[in-house]
């Protein structure tokens, strides 16, 4: 963030009252980080929604580790993802369950598919994509 | 909207950029309103998700209007939900299928509650809940 | 629904329980309906998401009906929307504020754009769209 | 998994045709698997809905990690939260953008409340919170 601009809003003053509780409630020090916040979001769900665009991604998995082969065809799939997959952060969260958090970059699509495709292997009982920015351009 | 306060806001010029680009894409005619309607997005969401919150909701459900039952048991209900439902329109879609949008105004608890016996209800092939303001203080 | 088929499924008998807990509360009269609601929920949302498919939409407005131009410019939008809206259902809430559910039938890229347009007006406090089905194949 | 149960379900061919074509594209291996992912995602969305349940959560951040004091802020938030972070994955994805995926485990409603601070903390331009299982009781 280096080049600022400054604009003005106009707004309703029950309307900013609301919208000041709120983002007291949520902890944001000022207007300005909660509206940019609310920019960069609607931002990073129009990027996501269009295929092609570069993007971050972190797929969370919970599933159980003794199912057979589970744990292996998870680490097959990261490997042959032709680069898509940055890193993983493995937990352990009892005697059987495990989270993973894969995070992956690359086209909206790719990611995609690769999400769907660890979240659908037999064993994983939750998983979920978030789809994020690469920071480049927010 | 009678009492207009006006606040400045700093944000990244490519940030802004962007921004811009994507609301003249959605037609918004300036950024106050676009953002209005972030703010306003926002404040619903949290409405909604507190059950006490006095909404208004649109339940859009497609049934098959042979389905036995169906259309009565939809009208009853209806009938008994104490005075939640304003309205109800409904459209032929084709020969067997039927398209309802019943309007409700109550807690969000009530709206919820009445949307998911509807939604649930046998025959009934896809239904969806809005949960919107009454407009009140927004 | 013409041609029923059956199947089974095999499942943990505590994940079931759960689950049965879960739609009774929704006011599921079986398992059967609810997990076919899942099943459409799913490919709805597939739909929705393919621009190209035809799909039956409703456009949920608040608005505030003394806004200048606002109601004939919503009206209008319908009219030259080139046959994609179907109805329309006009509610007031109030002196001040309007409920309309606009019915919408197309490719998804369509209603989505004419949805974006209308929740873009200046004057409309909050929009929703909902995609459905047409019924056809579900 | 251990005590399993099988139960049938019935369902008109042509929409079973267009689950199978779904799933296969999503690389499920059979439809009970898929069947399973649908019970427990609606599980996990009831369980995250409801503030007291207890959950796991991931927390993805994306932050320009030269802002002043945001690295020092964010860790020192998670070492106060009471035990609620278990682990913390960082990533440097570029000169300037930092991606950390924090992972927290506790009751829905405080997971919420972290999350929103480090996700409203100036300096992070994207976040999101993901609410999962323990895996316990799926």
């Amino acid at each position: 963030m280096s080049d600022l601009l400054r604009f003005g809003i106009s707004i309703d003053h029950r309307l900013l009252q609301q919208f000041d509780d709120l983002i007291a409630d949520k902890g944001y020090v000022n207007r300005s980080e909660a509206i940019r916040d609310l920019i960069r979001n609607t931002l990073v769900t129009e990027a996501a929604a269009s295929d092609e665009e570069e993007i971050v991604g972190t797929v969370t998995l919970v599933y159980n580790h003794h199912t057979r082969e589970l744990s292996r065809q998870l680490t097959n799939r990261q490997h042959t993802s032709h680069g898509l997959v940055i890193s993983a952060l493995h937990i352990h969260l009892d005697e059987q369950n495990c989270l993973e958090v894969i995070v992956v970059k690359g086209k909206a699509r790719e990611v995609k598919k690769l999400a769907d495709e660890m979240i659908g292997a037999r064993g994983v009982k939750h998983g979920k994509l978030v789809m994020t920015t690469t920071g480049k351009d927010l």
